[in-house]
């Protein structure tokens, strides 16, 4: 029924060597490959590798919400 | 083997116009089209939209956990 | 002394066909059997079993406190 | 500017002697006579107060979500 | 008193097309034209909107804190 | 309706050189300058600057809890 | 056995109208009527009531850690 | 009615010097000495005595459900 | 892009009568028959059935952290 | 350089016979003997041991935050 | 002051190829290497590396507490 | 032994006026002169000061995982 919108949220992790926004960019390029209606996204967790005193890559563990289609 | 069951959890959210009880059910109703031995939900976090200072829509983020079919 | 009120608080789970509010009732109705002075409670977790895709089960696991007598 | 929109949020506490729902609800018609633009709930904590071993009055914590006039 | 100093925490969201940062100092600009004294912020959460596969905007929930007037 | 209360809580920060007590009682004197009502308050946080090795101020972070009035 | 201790942990809430320490001990004072071997407390919450801008009562959430006896 | 049954959840810390399992088992030892009925069990916290550089005692807080009997 | 990797986190519940450990192996076990390129888990919940005064199940939650192909 | 501190934040357990706050100062006393710089403390847990009945010693956890010299 | 001991909480990590328990006694044997006093453990997280399909590394997050010598 | 590494973990906060990942690497860079061996960080809070309405400083708290050496 239109307006019982059912949602699933997955968790995923994107990584990037410059920023956490782009961490986030990069999570969603890969994931809306698969998903679409993908609506929002929460930041669950912000973490990263150092290499040699400096970031090597963030990481961003984030939740993707998105729409069950049909629902 | 029959004493070593594996559950996945996977989380969902519901909406209803109605209550909160009617969210939980529209969200079970939708996911059990495509998953097959729910057998139970907890709740995550209940909220909605508001529309003209009412409750426009419950929305009300659950998990979801189901038996893996032969585990 | 009568201003130096103590309070004990308990842990119960009350469960309900119906509705998250009949589950809370039902952990009370229990409880007021053996627990005199219940004087507020406080939701915890909100969970259920699922049967055949619908809710078989809610179930609301509560802190009660009740006022110890002659403190 | 239009797409840039801030909100704010406002914790607050209905009660009801009859469910979750219309504590939600209480909350936010008394709220909305004098904050415009609500847009989201959230509820915090439910809990309630006990009379005679059944729940006297639900009282729900929400945080409520507004737009600020002409962000 | 000078050294009673009393601070009040509002808890506000900023939003931005382009960064975490952006939208930080998106929500400080509008609050800093009722509020004065702001002195610190909070970052409660982050998340956002996504279009297309995309960021749309960037959603920081804050916490600020100002000191009340001659307090 | 009397049996339909309304309450609002904010948050604010006390600050006193001689007790966690003393930062409470003076972040409830300042802000009942303007609001009446206030009926309880919640210990979010309790920390402190440190002078010379020694407790400058302590800060002690508060909830209060009062009646929106005619509600 | 004697280097297998089991220890049970109850949740009371004491209160007092001078300080959080006094609302430590009226709650012990009160508990250990009935209960022998209390070790230790963990401080859950603090709050309190508010009369006239000033601290009615401290309440202060304990949970009490005592030995099972011959355990 | 026997389907609204109400569970009561208890608080305990089992102890051993060899694993955490023993430790879990030690607590379900005593406590069965005394409830009946306890159907299951989760881990609140794990921690531990250290001598002379090695693990003295696993300790862990468990919380246990048990039904409460004719409910 | 290769060093532009994502992850996928998934939340399963393993279970098995003889330790912590076994439940954990027993949940990898299962979801590796179909998830590819499993790196990491996190314990989320540890619990358990009880039968008889004795733990009959070991229950831990684990979040599982696999590579996305390709990505 | 001076508009880049660097901050480090330890986590002490202060202990006393006769307040929180005297135990917050024997903590911040002892800690100052080795650490220049601190700045402030944040209270993490509040627990005492039970000597016959009555509070034996408070125990306060502190995280003390100091600036790394020539940061 | 005797009766006024101050302790130290350290984060550690243990790694094992075989158990929980084993992990925490390796963090516990490094660090007993330069810290004396180690009186507790408290586990803060658990989790591990998986290598096809199995655990390969089991890594414990522990705080461990220690008194502080002549305090 | 090298399949047995020992880490600790350590919390900083590192401030810079222009981004947070500005704060995160000069938190880096002032560690990595004393520490060696830093691997991983852990965002834990962010937070700022703010001066005339605008971000003065963000802060970010950060745990640092390093390994132990010859551990």
């Amino acid at each position: 029924m239109s307006d019982h919108h059912v949602y699933k949220k997955v968790e995923v992790v994107g990584s990037s060597k410059t920023s956490i926004e782009d961490a986030i960019e990069v999570a969603l390029d890969e994931c809306s490959k698969t998903l679409r209606n993908i609506e929002w996204f929460e930041v669950k967790e912000t973490r990263g590798h150092v290499v040699d005193g400096k970031v090597g890559h963030y990481q961003v563990v984030l939740a993707l919400g998105f729409r069950i289609e049909n629902s």
